[in-house]
C-alpha cells in the first residue's frame, strides 16, 4: 500500500464542506472535531471509548510531550500511536501556544523560542526544524508548524511582527518537515483579527504550500462575534482543495457556526476540562450536574443518545458522583461530552451529504435554545 | 421464584472452603473478594469492569450513603442497585468501622452512636435500629449489624466492654433485620485479639443465629501475625454450614493465607487506594509504577492475565500516566488490581475444587517471593 496523505472535497452546502482527509493512517471524516489527548491520554476516557464516539482521530500536545515523557524517550518506545494504544491518525501542534498560555519565563528570537518548563523550570529551546523533528519522532500523522501565539489584546502592531516571524517559521518547518508519505504539514494563518495581516498570512502560506492550514491565535478571549467575523474574511482566503483546521475551538455553537464559514476540523479541551467539573453539553444545551435541582432526578442526560455515559446513568447518579469528588463522575461526563461533540460533528456530516445542512443548523440552535428538558 | 438466601459448603481441603452464597439477586462464589464501592462506585472503574473481573459482589458503605445522598433519597430514587446500576448482590457494612475511623466527636451509649459527619458537621445518630432501617432502604443484599469498633491498640477491658455492647446490638440488630427473603443478615464478632473475648463473642452470636458471620475489629494495625492467629481461634467457633467474613481484609497475602484458616469473604479498599497511587498487585508481587526504572520498560504488568489493564498497556506507559498525575493512570491501575485479586480468588476457588489448595498456596508464595520479572 502506498502511503498517501490529500484531502477529497465530497460536498458543499453553502460554504459548508463536507470531506474526507487522506493519511497513512486512515481517513479522517471532515467536518471533524479531534478530542485533546494532551499528554498522550483523552483525560478521563479509554482510547476505545474515544474510537467508539465515532474519532477518527485524536491530538497530542508537542509541549507537553516533549517535557514529559520526551520525544527521544517516545521514539525509543516505538512511537505515540504504539506508546498510547491508538491506531488512527494523531495530529500534533507545534507547542507555540502552551508556550504562549502555560511556560514560564518565555522569549521569543528570530531562531526560535527559548522557556522554561511549568513542571520542573528546566530550560528548553524550541525552533521551527525542533518542533518538526520532535513531532517526527512521535511519528504524528499532521504536524504543524511552529507559530508564535499573541495573548489577547494585543496591538496591530505586535500582531504583524508575530505574523511575520510565524510565516518565515512556517518556511522553515516546511522545510523541515521534508517528505514524509502519508504524513501532512499544515500552515498556521496567523493576523488576530485583523483582515489585512489574516490575508497577508493566508497569501504566504498559500505561496509556500501546504498539505492543509490551520487558522490559530483565535478563541484567546476576542469573543464569539470577533472570532466568526475572523474566519469569515480568513477562511475564502485559503485552498478550497485542502483542509480547513481552527484550532482550539470550542464550544458546539462555536463548532456548528465555523463550520457554517468553511471549517474542516476543530480540537479542544473543553468536553474533557468541562466534563471533570460537573458540565454536559447535550442537544438540550449545557447541564450543570453540580446543580442540587438534579438530585432527585431518575432520567438520563440524553435517553435517545448512543453513548451510555448520556443514556444509562441518571442525572442524580452523576450529581451525586460530581458532589462527592468521584473520579467515575468524571469519567462519565467527559464520555458523555466528547460523545455529544461526535455526534453533534456526525449530524453536520449527514446533513450535509443530504443537502439539508441549513435545516440542521437551525434545529439544533433552535433546540439549544429550547434548553433542557423539563424536570 | 421464591427468593432465598443460604449457603452451600461445597468442598474442603485442610480449613479451606469452597462454597457459594446464596442471595436473592444472585450467587457469591466463595471465597470471595468484594470490591468496595464506598460511595457507591467502585472508584476508578466502570461497573461492567467490575463484573467483567469476576465479581460476583460489591460492598457499599453505610456510614458514607447515609450522610450523601441520604439513605430515604438512594430508596426514592429504587434503590441502591437501581442507583448506581449493579444487578448483582451488594453487601452493605452498618457504618461502625467509618464512625470509628472518619467520623468527627463521637459518642458511644447503648442505645447508639453519635458522631458528626466528616463532610460537614452535621450531627447523626446511629442506632442498631437506624443502621438496619438504612440499609433496607438501600435494598442491601447482605445487612450487617450495628457493631462498636475499637482503635488498636486498646485495653482489654475496652475490648471487652465494646466486644458486650456489640452482642447487644447485634441482637437489636437481628430483631430489626426482621424477614426480608432473599437476603441475609450478618453478625460481627469482636473481641480485639483475645481469645477468651473473641471466643464468648462468637457464641453469643451462634445463639442469637445470623444468616452470616464476620470478623470484625481486625487489620487495624495489629500486624498480619496477630491477625491470623485471632482468626486461627476465632474462625473454628463459627458455624461450619455459614459465611465467614472477615472484614476490611487486605493484601493478596492476607486474603491466601485467612482462607487458608478457614475464610470465604473479604472486603477491602486497597486494590483501588492503592492504585490510584502507583501501585499494582500482580502475580510478580507488588510494583510500584511511579519509580524510575519502568520510564524505559515497553512490557505490560502481566502479559499472560486476561485484564487488558495488566496486558495491554505498557510500563513505561502508565509510569508517564502517574508521573503526569492522569486519570487514565488512576483508573488503569485500579482495575488492573481489582482483576488481579479476583484471579487471585479464581485461582484459590479452582485449587480448592481439584484438592490442590496447598501446592496452589506455596507456588503463590513463592512466585511473590521471586518478585517482578526482571527487566
Amino acid at each position: 500500500m502506498t502511503k498517501y496523505f490529500g484531502f477529497t472535497l465530497l460536498r458543499k452546502h453553502g460554504l459548508a464542506r463536507r470531506g474526507i482527509v487522506h493519511t497513512g493512517r486512515g481517513d479522517i471524516r471532515t467536518p471533524a472535531f479531534m478530542p485533546v489527548g494532551t499528554v498522550g491520554t483523552v483525560k478521563g476516557l479509554y482510547l476505545n471509548q474515544v474510537k467508539e464516539t465515532g474519532a477518527d482521530i485524536i491530538l497530542g500536545n508537542t509541549y507537553h510531550l516533549m517535557l514529559r515523557p520526551g520525544a527521544e524517550q517516545v521514539a525509543k518506545l516505538g512511537g505515540l500511536h504504539k506508546f498510547i494504544g491508538w491506531e488512527g491518525p494523531i495530529l500534533t501542534d507545534s507547542g507555540g501556544f502552551q508556550i504562549m498560555s502555560l511556560s514560564k519565563i518565555r522569549k521569543i528570537k528570530e531562531t526560535g523560542a527559548t522557556f522554561q518548563s511549568h513542571i520542573d523550570g528546566r530550560k528548553f529551546e524550541l525552533t521551527p526544524e525542533r518542533a518538526m523533528e520532535i513531532q517526527r519522532l512521535l511519528g504524528s500523522d499532521i504536524q504543524m508548524q511552529l507559530d508564535q501565539c499573541l495573548e489577547f489584546p494585543h496591538s496591530e502592531k505586535d500582531a504583524e511582527k508575530a505574523m511575520e516571524l510565524s510565516l518565515r517559521w512556517a518556511a522553515r518547518s516546511r522545510e523541515a518537515f521534508g517528505s514524509q508519505p502519508g504524513r501532512g504539514n499544515f500552515g498556521i494563518v496567523q493576523g488576530g483579527t485583523n483582515e489585512r495581516l489574516r490575508l497577508k498570512s493566508a497569501d504566504g502560506l498559500r505561496q509556500i504550500g501546504f498539505e492543509g492550514y490551520a487558522i490559530g491565535g483565535l478563541a484567546v478571549g476576542e469573543g464569539q462575534k470577533l472570532m466568526l467575523q475572523t474566519i469569515e474574511f480568513t477562511a475564502p482566503a485559503l485552498p478550497e482543495d485542502h483542509p480547513r483546521y481552527l484550532m482550539g475551538v470550542g464550544t458546539p455553537e462555536d463548532l456548528l457556526e465555523s463550520v457554517a464559514r468553511g471549517i474542516d476540523m476543530f480540537d479542544c479541551v473543553m468536553p474533557t476540562r468541562s466534563g471533570r467539573h460537573g458540565q454536559a453539553f447535550t442537544r438540550f444545551g449545557r447541564i450543570n450536574l453540580r446543580n442540587a435541582k438534579h438530585a432527585d432526578d431518575p432520567r438520563p442526560l440524553d435517553a435517545e443518545h448512543s453513548c451510555p455515559a448520556l443514556s444509562q446513568y441518571s442525572r442524580a447518579y452523576l450529581h451525586h458522583l460530581m458532589r462527592s469528588g468521584e473520579l467515575l463522575g468524571m469519567m462519565l461526563l467527559s464520555w458523555a461530552n466528547i460523545a455529544y461533540y461526535q455526534s453533534l460533528m456526525q449530524g453536520i456530516r449527514d446533513a450535509i451529504d443530504a443537502g439539508t445542512f441549513e435545516d440542521f443548523r437551525a434545529a439544533t440552535h433552535e433546540q439549544w435554545k429550547r434548553g433542557d428538558v423539563a424536570a
